[in-house]
């Protein structure tokens, strides 16, 4: 065996004995790369991982190695490895599961303990952007008539019967499994074994736990965690009952989601069909190129409304992307910087005025002095200042339409509750075409012929 | 006082009887609108704050606000801000108000005391992208012969000390400093006060603990924290003392940074500069706005080469725009994909080969899609199938061209150890806008004439 995959072995033998620490993504890179060397090894070194860290490594797996994994391993397995994480990771485990065999999924339900299968299908109901699809049903929640000695006991249990799930703050819940409050463990640590949860409660800030709903937007989710600075908050139902938990490593995740979904909607792509097959991510993808190519035919229709100009001045054409681009590159500045502010909270408070005002001042600025560059050089270029003071002039109203159109362009869709990264950039890109084509070609036929 | 203006007056009351939970972002968001209304009250309103608070809202204030804030208060004030918060706050506290009044910065430091003023300068050393700037200096350690009954007596001292911290786990080293492990507080509360913090280390697994050092790149810390699932991770120096924490909400704002980055480099815009002064933006978004011109120039240049076949046939001009948005936005595409994909690791797993078939593949599906429709809406349009051809046929090529280049180009750079986001898109465009023009005329010049 090459020293290279010897290395991935030791490392996966480590982590099967409880020498190494455990880390799902490189476990998953070790065995992807053994997998590529010989189909064997990644077979028989996956079935050495205990129940939860197969459970773990697989959603880390690329989707052909899951496939084959998936395919591979007995059923009664996988349904232990599904039982083993975290019911959030199994929610995702079963659903990758059913991606690739629907069959297959509904076997491994049908064999995994009654109380983990009730917990993946409550959870399959919510969608990839609601706080529910990251809710874990696990959690510590403690009586105000409880002791602090009986807290410890209920850890003891929590930590034998999931050992998966990390305890990170104690729950308060009354007869009705209502959500009375939330204790970090030093907050117990300085009491005796007698003591209440109720008179640690007493002590500490009255203030109504937070909480949310499964329903909520992980949009809303992620903003109450980094404005109280949050590890942990609890899920509650419409009646108020406690009924999972998100914790931090959950909002690492959400703000990544969040983020993408972000990034992937100025340019027109979707990340659940880029994560599918080919055909669906084109298809996907198509759309979106069939909706450029409607909005820029108005751009050509403009362009064609000069052909008597251009025919005159054929230098008129090989200057058409200068115009296009620069007011495409502008604005999109603009907009970029619009969308994040928008996603940030930051438009509330500065006010739409303050955005709009500071955008205008800053393409007004550059405006002046691409004009001046580009004047120079067509000037030059085609021996004719005219035609340099005419690109001047285009360049500098499409750079003040592209950044007053980059800002109000997101801010309008926002306020009509259109999420601005994904519709903005066409709506942008054929203003900056259509405009900037139509002033360039108009003021080329009123001072050039 | 009109009804809105109470509600934002009521609840800062609130917050500083301690009546309401504190949250640094609404807290400054009422702040805000209570200058709108009348300065006086924004100062006044200000005034009522706790130091602790005072200073974690002054970090969520607009850059305007926060420069009167920060020249209206008396400097002794300001300095007890920045001791009551946690050092990377005080850090970044000081630094803002140094962007505004450099001289004032030094004289609040000077208030400092002397421990919090030592810790801010340290701070200071670190860039934006480095953990250092993110990282605590206040966290709770014990020896190892500490017993669980003199941990409660550091507890009760931590929150006194530092009542803005939160204990999240407990660091324990020797007598150097030296980190040798991490207990969370569910270890220590399973046992009586005079067992010792070596004998449940004993117990606990024994691998070394994780850490980092204060020059890590953030990107590093963050894929620690989610591919370990951690809350906090200790800051060790070159001799692997302990000298700091990095906790949860960092993480939040790195990732948050990170993603800003990211968009904004693919835009042409710089996130610090963004944050300054509009001439500072202007100037950075002027320098993206020069290389594009550049860049375009090339394809000017094509188009100037081919202007006797444009001069014939005077359609070839109006569809321009067509063949270099298409190849632009699939460009786009394949782009913000890969770009993506390199900044989650998803590369290093399915192979760049991988990765560059999947994308050819979706070009070529769409490029085909687009080329018929587009050859039809020309025909039609122009009353020419030769036309119609020709367009289709550079479409197609150019869609090819625009999903290769915008695969290879991110991955080229990224293995040149050039952040891919950044300079990309300016390459990707310039690529589809040469090729596109000049196959689409060479084309027309060939089979049209």
């Amino acid at each position: 065996m090459k020293p290279k995959i010897k290395k991935h072995v030791d490392r996966i033998h480590a982590i099967a004995g409880g020498h190494e620490r455990f880390n799902p993504t490189d476990t998953a890179k070790s065995l992807v790369k053994l997998r590529g060397y010989d189909v064997g090894l990644f077979f028989s070194n996956l079935s050495k991982l205990t129940h939860q860290h197969l459970g773990e490594v697989l959603l880390e797996l690329p989707a052909d190695a899951f496939a084959a994994a998936a395919e591979r391993l007995p059923p009664h397995r996988l349904a232990r490895a599904a039982e083993a994480i975290e019911s959030d990771e199994a929610t995702d485990l079963i659903q990758d599961i059913r991606q690739a065999d629907a069959t297959l999924a509904e076997k491994i339900l049908s064999l995994m303990a009654h109380e983990e299968r009730r917990e993946v299908l409550e959870l399959s109901k919510f969608e990839e952007d609601q706080a529910g699809a990251y809710m874990e049903r696990e959690f510590l929640a403690a009586h105000p008539d409880d002791t602090v000695g009986d807290v410890k006991t209920l850890i003891r249990l929590f930590r034998q019967n999931e050992p998966a799930a990390p305890i990170i703050k104690l729950f308060v819940t009354n007869d009705e499994g209502l959500l009375l409050g939330t204790l970090h463990f030093t907050d117990l640590i300085l009491f005796d074994d007698a003591t209440t949860i109720e008179e640690i409660l007493q002590r500490g800030d009255r203030k109504a736990p937070l909480s949310i709903r499964p329903a909520s937007p992980i949009a809303d989710v992620v903003r109450l965690f980094e404005e109280y600075d949050l590890n942990i908050i609890a899920v509650v139902n419409s009646e108020g009952k406690l009924i999972g938990r998100i914790v931090y490593d959950d909002i690492y995740d959400m703000i990544r989601q969040i983020e993408t979904d972000q990034a992937y909607g100025l340019a027109g792509v979707d990340d659940e069909a880029e994560e599918s097959s080919v055909s669906r991510a084109a298809h996907q993808r198509l759309i979106w190129l069939l909706f450029n190519l409607v909005a820029i035919m108005a751009a050509s229709a403009v362009i064609n409304l000069f052909d008597a100009t251009i025919a005159s001045y054929i230098a008129l054409a090989a200057l058409l992307p200068i115009i296009a681009a620069l007011g495409g590159n502008a604005g999109m500045q603009a907009l970029t910087v619009t969308i994040r502010k928008i996603a940030l909270g930051e438009i509330e408070y500065d006010g739409v005025s303050a955005a709009v005002k500071r955008e205008a001042l800053i393409v007004l600025a550059n405006g002046l002095s691409i004009a001046v560059v580009a004047a120079l050089i067509v000037s030059l270029w085609f021996g004719d200042i005219r035609l340099g003071a005419i690109v001047a002039g285009a360049l500098l109203l499409n750079l003040l339409v592209a950044g007053t159109a980059g800002t109000l362009i997101p801010l309008g869709l926002h306020r009509l509750g259109i999420d601005p990264a994904v519709a903005s950039s066409i709506f942008l890109t054929t203003t900056t075409d259509v405009f900037g084509f139509f002033i360039f070609l108009f003021l080329a036929q009123t001072f050039l012929l």
